[in-house]
């Protein structure tokens, strides 16, 4: 196969929606889908999906649609599902709580291998099958299962801090739901997960539409 | 004041962000910043920063920075928010939990004006100082207060079914946690949190670091 272009970042976005999508077109006995179906189902277009899957080679034939398990197997593969990828959770409030019940991660390739507070109150505490660690088990932990994923569920002033144990102690893909933009090294994958933030871009666009 | 272009929507996602840096800034006593300085704590260049708030029209002066409070009023009213603004939640999970409980929303104009769930055993729980209502009080709370935001936080099969009523209550905005696209009228702003896609989208990267 020739060498491709470099997907850019907002492909690589995209893909793991069309995984949930194929998984809920096998469930529903679906085995065969166009690229206009699919992309309704994902809000987008389908010359878009075309575009998208161009970037990683050949899927489909012309006229005849995708192959529904085909396509979501390789599309798994191209995004690294076929293993499980271990990962630690930071901050055990409400939310920190809440992600560590969340059954969506362990069925989709994600496997929760810690959860770590430095409440002394929380520590011992069982969130689900787990049980709620101290700071200085993190190295211990993360060695261990060689997690290179983490959640930081702390509150903003602490998130820096976080972050920077867990990038020395070998994780390098952080999703940070903390208030606060992370400061860390070339090789380390920083996204974020920021409600007020995407709710106040949706008042922007009440608070003008009478303007348009 | 000549018509600008009408911002797009990636400028309108990074203002919410600007405003958190603007407020940091003054909670640290800091009265002037550079664009550099701001870039930095956003992780955007000088020159996004410039162009990003030229769509606005003209901040701060050149070589002297930005005066941060008159930034932060200046960013808080174009998007909306020198208004307080109603929302509900429907379905308190443990997720929805951890949303009713968060204080980041009514401390940046985010008012949870009711809490909602199908479920008679959830149904007039108090979650911090609101009760859960039943879904037949939708209607009602939402025109009571005049609400035109919601967050969804029931699971993907009853999301859609959610998202009809809502919008048919006279919701004009949601944030939708379910892992579902939701099908809305070209009206509706819809906006997406999924930290499974997110964590995928790291998986691709972490999974492919050794082939560039």
């Amino acid at each position: 196969m020739d060498r491709l272009d470099a997907p850019p970042d907002v492909v690589i976005r995209r893909l793991p929606l069309y995984v949930r999508s194929l998984r809920y077109l096998l469930e529903e006995g679906i085995h065969s889908v166009s690229s206009q179906e699919l992309g309704e189902r994902i809000n987008v277009t389908a010359a878009q999906i075309r575009k998208d899957l161009s970037y990683f080679g050949e899927f489909g034939k012309q006229g005849i649609g995708y192959d529904v398990e085909k396509l979501l197997n390789q599309i798994e593969r191209i995004l690294g599902l076929t293993n499980r990828w271990p990962m630690v959770v930071v901050g055990l409030g409400y939310l920190g709580q809440a992600i560590a019940r969340y059954e969506g991660f362990h069925t989709q390739g994600l496997q929760i291998v810690g959860l770590f507070d430095r409440d002394p109150d929380k520590v011992g505490r069982m969130v689900g099958n787990l049980p709620i660690l101290d700071y200085t088990l993190l190295q211990t932990v993360i060695s261990t299962h060689q997690a290179r994923l983490a959640i930081i569920a702390v509150p903003a002033a602490h998130a820096q801090v976080v972050a920077d144990v867990l990038i020395e102690a070998g994780i390098r893909a952080i999703l940070n739901y903390a208030p606060v933009i992370l400061q860390t090294p070339d090789d380390v994958w920083v996204r974020y997960i920021d409600p007020v933030a995407v709710m106040h871009s949706l008042t922007y666009y009440l608070a003008h539409e009478h303007q348009a």
